[in-house]
């Protein structure tokens, strides 16, 4: 049991709701389940219990593994997992993040992304670590049942995958409410800091959500949302 | 300078943008601003200072302030500021917040509601403290901007407003993309954990947005931008 770090090929899911997650969606890639002395034994945990027995493993009951990955939250059982990859799929619509730095954003769009029915999901490298503690925490294991890819590059995605690509930019593009958009697409958000670089205008129908003069930007998170969820009713 | 408490009649802007905005909308509450010995002498250092000059205020330069309130944060410039309070204007459309209890979550519901022109927004107790300096920076300095009001109970906002609610719920509820906002009306959104309790369901039409089967909901804030996203579009 060691502070999770982003060379190790396992890594932890924290808490009891994103454990159940990991076990439901990638029960192969279960290492072990670690429980704290004083989690309390209510439907949940015997839930848990069950579902370790049907797989064979048996949960350890540890002070010092929450100590050691989990200090500060308010967190009764970790589930240790194997690294897998998956691939995307080609003929859905895709969503795709270049640089996303903050774990808790990238969970909270992978989240998103698996409750409005978009199941595969690229990064664009430099990024943060997709299996990292914070990242699947934040995604509430949403990750365990998605399709997610890294890349390179821009250009290593779309040597890949001809999708139309719609980046989403801050300056001379077309409202989001007035683009269609044409099967099989992707949807390209960038960075929190700096959005994408001007270079990506030219790689498909850039597109725009129509703020106030009051704000800078939304949130990475808050524009894949709405990202999402309205290009699902102008798809053509 | 000391480490924030909620009973102070005073709170902290951290950050050189929030500070910014702090000055721009707030003038006459702000109390000092502090800066730290390291801070890049860039354009945007020389703007704080030329707003500070033309407020007649003479920015304090101290490493201390920095240690107390923001030991971990990469901040170089906080604002210190009178609280006020403003009142929701009654002809617009409102979004409320039901025991909304994580600060990051509450302080981007603000940005977002501010990016797309919601500048009203109740707050219904318990609930995070909305000057805490965690909310004002993850608003982005947007709670500046807004008129927010806090309230004891959802009777106490119904006895002062007659808007048509619009709670938002898991179940038993009529699609977003199927309901007519009549104005003026109010978005009524849940605690993270527990949503919205059954007996708001009674207090207007239900709304839900749409999901898959494979999350148990979206996260607060998202489901905060896609109702306020959708409503403005479905206004009669």
């Amino acid at each position: 049991m060691k502070r999770y770090r982003k060379e190790f090929g396992f890594s932890y899911a924290l808490g009891m709701t994103v454990t159940f997650e990991l076990i439901s969606a990638r029960p192969e890639k279960v290492r072990a389940i670690y429980v704290h002395p004083c989690v309390t034994k209510n439907d949940s945990y015997f839930k848990l219990v069950g579902m370790c027995k049907a797989l064979g493993i048996q949960p350890i009951e540890s002070e010092k593994a929450f100590n050691i990955l989990s200090p500060k939250e308010n967190c009764f059982v970790i589930g240790e997992f194997e690294k897998y990859t998956t691939k995307l799929d080609g003929g859905a619509p895709h969503t795709v993040l270049v640089s996303p730095m903050n774990a808790g954003n990238v969970g909270t769009v992978l989240r998103t992304a698996l409750g409005l029915g978009y199941d595969n999901v690229a990064l664009i490298e430099p990024c943060a670590d997709i299996f990292s503690p914070e990242v699947v925490r934040a995604s509430m294991g949403a990750l365990f049942r998605l399709n997610v890819e890294v890349f390179k590059s821009i250009d290593e995605y779309r040597a890949r995958f001809a999708h139309n690509l719609y980046p989403f930019m801050l300056s001379a593009s077309l409202p989001i409410d007035k683009v269609e958009f044409a099967s099989p697409f992707a949807l390209v958000f960038g960075n929190e800091a700096h959005g994408l670089p001007e270079e990506f205008a030219s790689l498909g129908q850039s597109v725009i959500i129509p703020c106030t003069d009051k704000v800078d930007s939304l949130n990475l998170s808050i524009a894949a949302a709405i990202g999402m969820y309205e290009a699902k009713k102008r798809t053509v």
